[in-house]
């Protein structure tokens, strides 16, 4: 039988399902793994809360070895910020609409704040939201690597770094995301690749405005293992704390090292050749397609066919696995990102099954 | 200009993006409209409090004469009891593991509670978890018209409910589900009318084993204008309460009876034909495809065409509709249940966007 197999029933009884289960020793040593790797190729490694948002797990991050975290908005930067994280980047194009200006002021008076930009819009917004002390907050550009979606060209961003310092702000250095390394397992070097040529392009673009950045950060759990450039100075990846399905199939980590997975139940077995678990979009997300299915039944072929809100459709391949009602199982989802925002709390345990503890998903919820 | 447009320019500088945005007379008319059909029809109006899983919004359509709410589980029961709801059915075949069964029992003990049940394991289970007051849970048997998700055949549901009558449990009588009504604006009808004969079937076979059913539940937002049988004494409808882009291409509502949408702002805007707005699937979940989108920009031809976690990618069609970084627009969804579940709270005006209310979303994260 599988680990994860095990660790659920091991739990039986004790759990209310849909449950989302964490196994905290494949989780550590995932933590572990990846700042090995930084360490050994002279990199930072500021990890994306995104995947996790729990407090529990970024102190563990930062324990490891991690220099601070990256936040996706200011929501998530300011539970972070209140539990003591005090270098938090939001790598996002933030425009501080709504109350959002005075939140930012906020969190950079009491943190090492940088927040990305790729226009001068933006860069002049967020100057007048820093009112008179606009030197408190570091601005990163956002460079476009091949993704297609924020990030200036490598090219603009010593005028947009310019364009920050003229207004007070501090210009930090440069980021981007290679998204495009996500399209499958031979998109990833290339995408590395684009990474290192745009964040080159971008650093050479600050020298000749005569900016030497302080951070040149790159993304992603994807792409990581490539991101060994003299140029980048810093890692953002957030999924490989989890690891999922999707990050298996693109070869960017083994099933074993998956620490993520979600207990359904069986509840009903009418359909010949199918069973229906208590696991639908409303605790999976809808992250998959027909042709690959929504999540699969750990240490078996078993994959979700079709998800309605709280019903997910199992069919049941040929062979022995044909679980009953009332069975529990561990679903590993494609993308595990989706999941963890539908949650209160993950259930922590080990390989084993043994230890179970509850953590808060804190910055759930938090989405502005 | 459209009055969702003018909302969102009403509501400028007080809201952070993204946020949903409740239009609450646009809701308060879809409530009394179901309620006018219902009442027509001497139909109870038992709401699904899925759509919603807001406190505010149960009242509003109690107020307006509905006899209960329906729930998925038994998180969004305790939450609506909580409140003071006591009547209410959670139309899902519960099992009852970890600390389900007590926690159903203490519901059934302060409302008065319906569960759906559609084989004789999770009957014995059940009963197994109400003690000694088997009595004080009633059970409805769930059947299949179409769907082939859980319901059991028609034909069984006397036997089940003479096994629950049996352990001492009360069998008030049959409901389903026509899924398969969202197939496409032809499918309704169809779906009715396969709902319309289960039901029949499955009175039928209570009746030859001596029970007369208290209650015979249908679904659901697409379906309903065609639940006019005397056969059926419940409607179980859900996202009629705000509409979504689906229902309007089904025929089950027109765009202008469409009460939420998602307020997000420009943020990026270099590659050529398209801008990026703060909406991804953190906030709208990943209902869509390619063809459809991802949802619509209300008052134009505007689809997202893709989605990240924090970015919705926007194609500009030829025309003048060219968004500044900075301009806050509203989404309107394909699919309304998946978006709420994302939030804290609504934002709730009203077609003038003068007033601003914030509504919590009660029951989001409480999922088993």
């Amino acid at each position: 039988m599988n680990r994860i197999q095990r660790a659920v029933d091991a739990l039986a009884g004790r759990i209310d399902t849909p449950a989302p289960i964490v196994l905290a020793d494949v989780m550590q040593d995932n933590i572990d793994r990846m700042q090995r790797f930084a360490t050994q190729q002279n990199l930072a490694v500021r990890p994306h809360v995104k995947t996790h948002k729990c407090v529990e797990i970024g102190r563990r991050q930062v324990k490891a070895g991690a220099v601070g975290i990256t936040a996706g908005n200011v929501g998530e930067a300011e539970v972070f910020a209140a539990a003591g994280f005090d270098d938090i980047f939001i790598a996002y194009p933030l425009w501080p609409s709504g109350t959002k200006g005075k939140r930012i002021r906020s969190l950079a008076a009491g943190t090492r704040l940088r927040i990305g930009v790729d226009n001068v819009a933006a860069i002049n917004a967020l100057a007048d939201a820093m009112g008179t002390e606009p030197e408190q907050l570091q601005v990163v550009i956002e460079v476009d690597c091949g993704a297609r979606r924020s990030g200036a060209p490598p090219e603009a961003a010593g005028d947009l770094a310019l364009a920050a310092r003229k207004r007070g702000l501090v210009p930090a250095g440069v980021f981007t995301y290679p998204g495009h390394g996500s399209a499958g397992p031979e998109a990833r070097k290339r995408a590395a690749e684009d990474q290192e040529a745009a964040l080159t392009t971008a650093v050479r673009s600050l020298g000749s405005h005569g900016i030497r950045p302080e951070v040149v950060s790159a993304g992603s759990t994807p792409t990581v293992e490539f991101a060994t450039s003299s140029v980048i100075t810093e890692i953002r990846p957030g999924e490989y704390v989890f690891n999922d399905l999707n990050n298996a199939r693109l070869g960017a980590c083994t099933e074993d090292q998956i620490a993520l997975f979600v207990a359904g139940t069986v509840v009903s077995d009418w359909v010949p050749g199918q069973v229906i678990l208590d696991i639908g979009t409303k605790a999976l997300g809808r992250e998959g397609s027909p042709e690959i299915g929504y999540g699969r039944i750990a240490g078996t072929a078993a994959a979700l066919s079709k998800l309605n809100e709280y019903h997910g459709f199992l069919p049941l391949p040929g062979g022995g696995f044909r679980p009953a009602v009332g069975a529990v199982l561990p679903v590993i989802p494609n993308h595990v990102c989706p999941v963890v925002v539908n949650f209160e709390e993950y259930v922590v345990t080990d390989s084993s099954g043994a230890s179970l503890e509850r953590w808060a998903v804190d910055a759930r919820g938090h989405l502005n």
